[in-house]
């Protein structure tokens, strides 16, 4: 199974869950794919930015790439395998393939500054790993620093019949959804899938400019799914109602460095993941920011039945 | 009638009115400054980033000053003086406390990369404009790229009688008001007020957390007013009510680039200025952006009544 | 006298002289002036980068250029317009172009990150300071951190008439030279002059390369003009011998920060400038870093007698 | 054997010679480093930014660790294991000091922006490989963005007994060795080595200013051994005479980006690695740029016999 252009839904960004010693918790992993499958996303990543891919070696990795792939069987596993250079981009595309992964995920490296050079990477990048692996960009200019105008990404797709998915999460970013539908309509850009970040600050809205789904972890992947479906039905009310109930965590969610914390304590209290465990670097929350993130549950619950713990 | 660090409330930052060719709209900086003075602000701040300052000659901003100066008589007014070289500062901080404002803001070049080079710059700027003259600290990384740790301000401080206010509006930053206020408890740093930006999107917290209100520009400051009011009055839930009420438009105008444009958008629709237009460079809003936005302010509107246009 | 693509030879960079008190020392201006004039220079730019243009009001920006004007008569005086906003850019090119400017030169602001974003402020600026106002474009990432490809350079050549010089003071920029000309030999670019900055680091082989000539204020302006000249004429040999008996002291000039006060204290000590006063920010040479000058202007001084204080 | 802080001379920085199709040419490495050997440098490190790191498998890194040290016998060889987590990290750490490593390189990552978040990483990183392995701290802000005070610096030292050389490439950074040294004159540092880098740009200064050698891997290291020793010997119109016949190239060797492939075109030249290639993404010089690099070893040959190929 191949990721490929059609994707649509929302393929959820897992997080890596850790024993509070730091080794990989494969209960955890499990438990956390079981609930994924559970709450109805068509696809998992796994190993991106916030999968804290950078703090784990090789074989970690793909011990990871292999344990999801094997529990969730049916929905396509795409891969974070960004690194700084192609060699271990490549040695991890090869043995997550192998393994089975639908296609890969890669970030550009944030020394990039020209079209030219943005363009490049990702030529090289795809006769890396081969024009037979599907890959999706990741447009995050936020962590990145790298931006990418919709004509940049026009290229990209034209020049790499491998690319079939873009991780929007640009800010702001929903003129550049329109803007990219447009170059469809107007035939200078073959479809691609469109799939949103950036902890679904915008979800609502990108949806309505012409995203199909969202690639994104918020701690309620649940909530997620059913604003794509009432959004994607042409239920706007409610699923901007849906959506606002659960704002106030999203945001406080999306901060980057504590973000991360905030995802995996509540995906600990909701029992999904035994422990909310970062590897360092990472923030810890404080006894405070636990306290805040709490009595915003409480208020979502208010909202959503899913909130009661 | 000086700044000094017991400012609280809510200082609004003011955008400035254009008409469609550009020229500055004396009529509309007079009916919103009216408008603010209704709205219940404690002082106004004018020449922000958001203001358009560096878009202007040093002749208008001085007429803007003057005027807004003249109509607010009773609250005092806050001038942006940041420039890329002092004597655009020094020229500009001069005729503004000359023509009765209460102090000066001031942003770090995004130059700055140390602590030292941090502490320096503002130590020169106080010197440069004279000790005299009161300063707030505007801490804004995301738009600025210069990162001040709560030591770095508290260095700052220390070394300047004159600061008196902090402008924060760091992301992530709860962390950082409560760093800040344990600096003040456990004797090391003088107080100084808190008095936070970002288009208001923790406002909520943030004034848990220690801040003395908000000082930025959504395009409701009557809401900030409000929420500043009941989270003071330890009236938690009613706060939170009232934000998360308005948290989907605030989210849309906190994005940069187009936010300002929003702002302007909504002031107009309020019947605030008489034009949404920005000087160039400035972002314009498409049609499907403006409807968006119309479409905020009718869920808006049915949470609060304020929000009816 | 309007700059045009024709330019060639030395433009010369010339710092602003100050007086050890902070006031511009006009007396210096005029002996700096005579100095440039009998080095054989082409042009003289006046507040670049380093001629500390941000630190100064504009009304001290435009006594300068009236009073070099004034003192040159028949050489074209450029003059450095690069401001946060439009508002300053234009006031100062209209009173520049007023006192007999021959052009202006523009940087672009720090936060450019696209080749449309690039095209697009070059676009506005010419737009804004009017068609007839010849400019130079500044492409210094180096300083500015906007990094221009030679697609993008060829974009606003195109897009602008204006546009007839390209201060070149990329780095690494060899190639970028070899290729702009490339564009000329294709018919894809009309013919612009290439003057090159970065303090003549590499000017041995920019003028193989097809640069027309210097844009540049290291401190033995009369050196450049020999090596442009040289080089001109196919001396290849000679020109390379006098560059390199300037290389090491060149390289030490071209310290960012600390470079302008070896400039100003070599021309304070070859009797151009009265005193090497900086205004504040600005780095000052401790005792060890002025005798380290005074060592390689002795060893410059063994190969070439003009460095014979 | 441990590197410490009594570290001097030249540690030269490997490149990592390749075959034309990409593999690594062994044959070439221990030529290399039996070269190394002969010119009289004091140790080795390989895997630093210009020995093309990033673009290696952990398994090829460790391959040529054990290569280069299996072959050097006698002299300290030191690995960069820079990468973005700590994982990677440890992992080439461990296997490097393993096979004989006497110590580690590491590189800030380019997001680090306050002096804490530098000096927590440093603690960091010393935490997880062991306060038993040496480490050398690059600073090298050009190329990673990250600018350290000399008081980050001391501090590192201070907190982290491990750390025990300082490869300084900072530019401007002829003071920052002086205030270093004064620290260590004052009480307030421990001796630590500080060998410089940045392709000898400053060499002939900053041994003068108080550094223990050279840390870098231009093209003639052996000039390099000589101008380390000649002003250690306090010869200091020889070690600048030596040093400025080179100048030229050093300059054109120092350029980031086409850097890499000058030096590798000479060390082919000279006879020391059998292919100039460099792995992708990587810079590659154009014909005119090679007979630029031709001309420049001819004239360094007419000042300097070794030049002579």
């Amino acid at each position: 199974m191949k990721l490929d252009s059609n994707a649509r839904g929302v393929y959820v960004i897992a997080p890596t869950p850790f024993h509070p010693d730091g080794r990989v918790d494969d209960a955890s992993v499990d438990r956390m794919t079981d609930f994924f499958l559970g709450a109805g996303v068509t696809g998992i990543t796994v190993l991106g930015q916030l999968g804290e891919a950078p703090k784990m070696t090789h074989e970690e990795s793909v011990a990871i790439v292999k344990r999801v792939i094997a529990r969730a069987k049916a929905i396509p596993i795409v891969v974070g395998v960004s690194a700084p250079g192609f060699a271990a981009i490549c040695a991890l595309t090869q043995d997550a393939m192998a393994a089975g992964a639908a296609g890969v995920m890669i970030a550009p490296p944030n020394t990039l500054r020209t079209d030219d050079s943005i363009a490049q990477y990702y030529k090289q990048a795809s006769d890396a790993i081969g024009a037979d692996v599907p890959f999706v960009i990741q447009d995050y200019p936020l962590t990145f620093s790298v931006q990418m105008t919709p004509a940049v990404i026009r290229r990209i797709v034209t020049e790499n019949a491998a690319c079939v998915v873009l991780k929007h999460e640009d800010w702001p970013g929903l003129d550049k959804i329109s803007q990219l539908r447009a170059f469809e309509r107007d035939g200078s850009m073959r479809h691609i899938a469109i799939l949103t970040g950036n902890n679904a600050l915008f979800l609502d809205f990108e949806m309505e400019r012409g995203a199909d789904g969202a690639n994104t972890g918020y701690c309620f992947p649940d909530m997620l799914v059913d604003v794509v479906r009432l959004s994607a039905a042409g239920d706007r009310d409610e699923a901007h109602d849906l959506f606002d109930a659960h704002l106030p965590l999203i945001r406080y969610e999306q901060q980057p460095g504590p973000g991360l914390a905030v995802r995996k304590y509540v995906m600990m209290r909701r029992g999904i993941i035994a422990s909310d465990t970062l590897r360092k670097p990472g923030a810890q929350l404080s006894a405070v920011a636990k306290a805040e993130v709490d009595y915003l549950l409480a208020r979502v619950a208010r909202r959503d039945r899913r909130a009661k713990l």
